[in-house]
């Protein structure tokens, strides 16, 4: 079955390239809405409050949502500039869910990506304040003119990124993730609360490439259903690694799902099971997009490196 | 100098019970965006986090911002029901303000309007998600078809919004507040960070009316340096009755700045130099709005009504 869904050497070298470039173009544009050294006449931001939010955004991490949302973009042929700053809005959004994620009431993690956490590195306020800013930033950036021409795009984009982020999104999945810690959850339980938590953004990301290219109703629902995908693909791919890689390798704490009783998808299927999941996720993605051809590329090798992904 | 400022008893009876009204509807309003009982098809929002946001935004507030945006609009010509929708956007992310300062780790307030703040009454990692949902919700509300039928309106709303709530504005202004808690500030940083803090929303609640109403450029500065007035009388008002009212009549912790040693303009200038202050601003804004006539009655009784209130 692996054999199914794996990628030649030179291909994945392709793709790596292109996601670390991505990645890069990323980074290097959130420190353009983070500047260290902020314009002189700006009516500015702390300059403490900055270099919180760009210990909590310019990570180095993989950046796979807005790379996600810009190859959808780019697959249903819109390749405009303002396809970088959307995604660096999703991003951001992102960057806030960790930072609050990681708060002492919350998950309250020291170590993310082999760093201090945001409130380790700052305290606690500003850690808060830090993802409150960067929350805020998001539909800031989103509802500027460089994003896309056409305003009704923007305010699309806008609703989208807050219906997917709050409370029957992002924020509802994480509420139901701490309510249901101690105790036994049911399969249904545990897709709905990660459909939610995590499935919801990734699924943005994928429907928002499409506002931006303007794109039919069948591509954004087949687009759409991808994101769906890739949101399920991305959580067993995770909760896989949780028990299969060191803490060294994933720069975090690893086992700490099943150390603080959380249920996970693989506890109820077993590991066997839930890679099996995993590659049939994948077959359907690719055959989902199958009909865009050489121009799905991108996104199809975006899938097999979730669900491959070491860390 | 009082009389100068002081409204008849009739006209503020007229006036109140115009606040009452409007506060009213807004609470409504905010009660269909926080359904007690979801609808059964939703994809919907845990109860308890929408609990908890019932608890930090139905709180019989006096609802002055969304009050000052409904009235900028309607002197600007504009009373389409969409007002209503902004208006509570702006309350939505006022409440989460309040919630995320009076966590432990920022100004640990136990109390607020008289009853448990959020995070005694849910918890901490609740308020967190609470406060997080709120201010997502608000960009939900305010990128909708029903605030305003033009697309660049609601885009404009949103950029309006998330400038003064953010790194920049409330958020910036509330970094500049912790830091400054326990050393001297001079006059102006405490008018930056105070206008940055508080005066922010207060400006943008008027300019957003300007931007409902698609009010002319000379419109539009007036009732933005109204909002400007409004924000720094609201600041006096607040640091006066911080030294003169009792914690009963607050609702609140009374004498809480001096004793956490937070330097106040009251501390600066003394309480008689601060009432004159705070009357000669409200004469301005009378002279700024004179111009509008009758129309302007109700934004110069809300400027009255900041300066004089009792709580």
């Amino acid at each position: 079955m692996t054999d199914s869904v794996s990628t030649s050497a030179p291909a994945n070298d392709v793709f790596r390239a292109r996601l670390k470039q991505s990645a890069e173009a990323i980074e290097e544009a959130l420190c353009t809405y983070l500047p260290e050294q902020p314009a002189p006449n700006d009516a500015s931001a702390p300059a403490s409050l900055i270099a919180a939010m760009r210990h909590g955004a310019l990570n180095g991490g993989k950046r796979i949502r807005p790379f996600l949302m810009i190859e959808t973009a780019r697959m249903l042929g819109c390749d405009a500039p303002g396809t970088l700053h959307a995604a660096c809005a999703l991003e951001c959004v992102h960057c806030y869910s960790l930072i609050h994620d990681d708060l002492p009431a919350m998950d309250d993690d020291d170590l993310r990506r082999g760093k201090p956490t945001v409130h380790v590195a700052y305290g606690e306020a500003m850690a808060i304040l830090a993802g409150d800013g960067l929350l805020t930033l998001a539909f800031d950036i989103l509802a500027r003119d460089d994003v896309h021409p056409d305003p009704a795009v923007r305010a699309e984009l806008v609703l989208g990124l807050a219906r997917n982020a709050g409370i029957s999104g992002m924020v509802g999945g994480q509420v139901l993730d701490i309510e249901a810690e101690h105790r036994t959850r049911t399969e249904e339980e545990i897709l709905n609360l990660q459909a939610m938590k995590t499935g919801a953004l990734l699924r943005y990301a994928c429907e928002a490439g499409a506002m931006l290219a303007k794109a039919t109703k069948e591509d954004r629902a087949v687009v759409t259903r991808f994101g769906t995908i890739i949101g399920l693909a991305f959580q067993l791919a995770d909760d896989l690694l949780d028990v299969t890689a060191t803490s060294e390798q994933l720069g975090k704490t690893a086992g700490k799902d099943l150390t603080s009783e959380k249920a996970t998808l693989v506890s109820l299927y077993g590991i066997d099971a839930t890679r099996q999941k995993l590659f049939a996720l994948i077959e359907e993605a690719e055959k989902l997009l199958a009909p865009y051809g050489k121009r799905a590329e991108t996104l199809i090798a975006t899938a097999r490196f979730i669900a491959e992904r070491k860390k």
